[in-house]
């Protein structure tokens, strides 16, 4: 039974960048089982490389170590740095706001910064681009192999001080609840939106209940329709859209069998807020 | 030597979605190598699932797990399965066609309807839109890992009443064959027919004839010329067309280092025919 | 601790062709660590293929089998070979300059070619047009699990002997030096050059030196700019284009958070000349 270690970046598959973090990894153990969040993270986008880990790392068993590369900031002063979850697990990180979700909605019980005279690839110092190799895969590699206890990452540091990014949450408004459009179900293009199941239910609403669904893009309405809630696609026709709880806890918009994202032209991020009301 | 496990889905690999079926999985058991045919079946392509299957299914050792998930009809009353193929390996999956190719070309031994009330993952009972992490991928881990028995899947089936996709086949027509040409070899854009070799061989072709193609959209014909019979691409010059006997043992089409399908906008499925004759 | 093997090819990652691979070696030995480069080389493009194993290789530990196989002369009489590196690595491949790099830069120990008539799948001698199964998974399994040795590949053949591609190196001119574009950093648009980090310190470049970057496409200047030489990208704004050492150790040029590669229309290859002067 190998250790479990959890690569995720924004690197894509199509050259040997992840290739030779894999091989760094095996280097310094072959008792490893390296698996593949994803690496189609957008580039840069640390907002969706906090998301996705989010949506994961609650179903992987205690003690995996998961390394997240999205990292515009490489070779600048951002620390690397290990968080322990309250749940056991690892997150071998640039300290960019990565750790935003799991911070917020799991808990950190300790986070270290890496030292990385101790903690870097041997003979890597010249190399500045590409601590996903020589940082990041290697100390989590260690960590996950024993070759290196937590404590043996860096000095301890305050968790409050990590960077974390805003995050919109979920308002209650009259008659319904507004919230964001965090992401999308990418390939099937239905929208993520940041209010949670449990403050939507709390409005009342019931599955077959057709409810007022608005979207706005930089405060502008874009869409407003009544759209009925369901459980699943196959409660509504091929091409009706419903809204649903999506499998994060979610309420989310989707067209069955199309892309609501695409049909309407509906983006995610900041700029894209929804409201759900009677 | 861990008990292999074989994923398949349309849900692409962009989310954090397969990571979730693989957390689930190793956390029934990390004595599991968890493999991955393809995450690219095209959206809800049923036909193409059960073609994939097919395509690898017989280079995989006995007791190998399946889990298919392309599963337009999630959260309708479809049920699910798991198949035991004469060849002694399961396949996990909605109940949707996606047996198919599996029923007509190895031959299934038992089917068993999965009992959710047993084999689902705990807590996810609210969950409606994920059956691909909540049931399949949850019951095939526990069935590869041996934490459950064939039998602890749930009841019997009987096996002629699983969904079948219409197969088109090949026909015999005067002074060739007929077929439909089933999926692309998608990075190269060659025409992979429902034509078997052995039909085509028993019309007396041999390698060097010249061969009239002829393809058919929704019955008008869209393409007609002599294409060369070869062993291989190199058989012909650069840019040059060729018939040949693909890597499945059916019979193909493709252009040397170019792409057929795109070159002369040849499309798959029910509505796509083509015939070679002498 | 399973024996790894490494597979790249220009397959794609949308049918089950790489899982038939899979499933070969599974079924020569399932004590095998199966890994992957990258299977998005460009469709025959055997340049890349070389440098992608080059790029990745170095990292990996000693005794590592790597599989290569863009093969467009599949089914001529192009040779397949084993090589073992100097390092004690192995690359099963088609001989047609997939191991350009390697040869030039690692340096290859002993080369043998494959005897197909002991060294091939069971069953498979009808099929002409995918030895990356029926050829080179399965021997590269069977060299990886030491079912057969190296010596039970076939016959040694001439080092010399094997195809290789040119390289353009890097030349020394007035100021400073020319290289060629060679491959991108795919997903970020870079440009990797094939001027060493070595040859462009040896014209005494500094940190901070804005040096004259012009590229050539067929002898055409198309890009003539003064560009900053920084560690990293945080080296300079959003948006500033910069020269970099690669993670590769070779010289680069980028757009921090850009492509440079999309802004200015830059290509990769033989026709895609590059100078960096005082």
């Amino acid at each position: 039974m190998n250790k479990i270690i959890v690569f995720q970046t924004d690197f894509g598959l199509d050259d040997a960048a992840i290739s030779a973090m894999e091989g760094v990894s095996y280097s310094v153990s072959q008792d490893l089982n390296i698996r593949h969040l994803t690496h189609n993270i957008p580039q840069y986008n640390i907002f969706d490389a906090s998301y996705r880990l989010h949506q994961a790392i609650s179903y992987w068993p205690e003690g995996t170590v998961f390394v997240s590369v999205v990292d515009p900031g490489v070779g600048s002063n951002r620390k690397s740095v290990v968080a322990r979850t309250v749940t056991k697990q690892y997150i071998v990180t640039p300290d960019n706001g990565t750790l935003t979700h799991i911070d917020r909605f799991i808990g950190i019980e300790e986070i270290r910064e890496i030292e990385e005279r101790t903690n870097r690839l041997k003979n890597s110092e010249l190399s500045y681009t590409f601590h996903g190799r020589d940082v990041y895969a290697y100390t989590g590699a260690r960590l996950a192999s024993e070759t290196i206890s937590f404590e043996e990452v860096g000095p301890l540091m305050n968790k409050e001080d990590i960077v974390k990014l805003e995050l919109y949450g979920c308002k209650k408004i009259p008659n319904g609840v507004m919230g964001q459009i965090d992401i999308l179900d990418v390939r099937f293009g239905s929208l993520w939106t940041s209010i949670p199941y449990s403050d939507f239910k709390a409005c009342g609403f019931d599955f077959g209940d057709d409810i007022l669904v608005e979207i706005y893009h930089d405060d502008v309405k874009v869409y407003s329709n009544k759209i009925n809630y369901g459980k699943s696609f196959a409660d509504v026709a091929i091409n009706e859209p419903l809204i649903y709880m999506n499998s994060a806890y979610d309420m989310a918009v989707a067209i069955n069998q199309g892309s609501f994202s695409k049909v309407y032209g509906i983006g995610v991020g900041s700029g894209w807020k929804i409201t759900m009301t009677k």
